[in-house]
């Protein structure tokens, strides 16, 4: 049985963390060990960064600095905790990643999708998931403004609707260009019809 | 008057910090309005950063790590000190830069001048140095590790000597390169006798 590398992706407010616990749980049904972690942070120095970005005023850091921040605690969060897991076998599901990056400071932020993915890939090296799970709900980012407390909110997630909208464009894209690793799950529904769309979406993986 | 970036480099004990504010005041008293500021830190973001590099264990953050910390550093601090005082018409007079970076983890460290150049060109975009003065000492890196509590050691300072020689020699291959922007200064014989060599080194920029 080979590790996987999976990640969930997809805008405020979508239940990325709860279906990644359910994912966690069904997948743990089937016999595999299975770790579960998340951005910004995942290990002692990713989480000592996460602080760093995620306390502060708006203007603490510019664009192009939290970008930077956020490869580098990608890059401890790889270093320290993905990767260990996958060389001891076990599977890696993972709350935002990559993707995240590009979507929020690349393509949302202004700095360019290839940029971004520029400084994350000097870090991480060849660590990529081997599945990107897209939550998306039907009602968008619409749905997310009317919620908070969510993963990712505070510094970031008070910014503007023309913003999230943005993320939401640019995760729809990524996955338009690379239809192999990134699936769109439907994120409407029970929590269960959603798990049991992202089980499906990793069949040919188990 | 045009107002002038000048970065102060060398490896560690070589004088940099004690050069620098005596420059300051050489430069002041030519009538010119001087800011002076270090790295890593020198802004207040920059600072929160510089403590996550330099507390803590050799091992926690990876090559990669550090220098995408490093480039976060110093891309705030080109926000939040360097840029602002240049647009005020200031001089800036900082204790080490992106050569810092280069020598160190991209020559000493092992990953590349080219591939470190490009995560911090990311970050501070042309605001690149107008004179850059590397501090050598005849007896270089040798005299270095007779010293300690000098700027930069704690973490990194505690490297081996082997690392130092390499920084040593990348800041030689980079002055090579770039003869105009980085002039080689003689760090040996009395402060004043240096800092004099230091002015006039900026005499065309005066």
């Amino acid at each position: 049985m080979t590790a996987r590398f999976i990640t969930l992706e997809g805008g405020e407010g979508v239940g990325k963390t709860t279906q990644l616990h359910a994912l966690a749980e069904a997948l743990r049904a089937r016999g595999l060990p299975v770790v579960t972690t998340r951005e910004p942070g995942g290990s002692e120095g990713a989480e000592a960064i996460r602080r760093l970005l995620l306390e502060g005023e708006e203007e603490r850091w510019s664009a192009r600095a939290e970008a930077l921040l956020f490869a580098a605690a990608r890059t401890a969060h790889v270093d320290q905790t993905i990767r260990p897991a996958l060389e001891r076998g076990e599977w890696v599901l993972c709350d935002r990643f990559l993707d995240s990056s590009l979507a929020y400071q690349g393509g949302a932020g202004g700095l360019g999708v290839d940029e971004v993915r520029s400084i994350n890939l000097f870090g991480i090296g060849g660590c990529l998931p081997d599945r990107t799970l897209l939550l998306v709900h039907p009602e968008g980012s619409e749905r997310a403004r009317l919620r908070d407390g969510d993963e990712g909110s505070d510094r970031i997630g008070r910014r503007p609707a023309t913003y999230h909208e943005a993320v939401e464009r640019t995760f729809l894209e990524r996955a338009a260009g690379e239809p192999r690793r990134i699936r769109i799950i439907d994120a409407a529904g029970t929590p269960a019809e959603v798990t049991a769309r992202l089980m499906a979406a990793l069949e040919d993986l188990l």
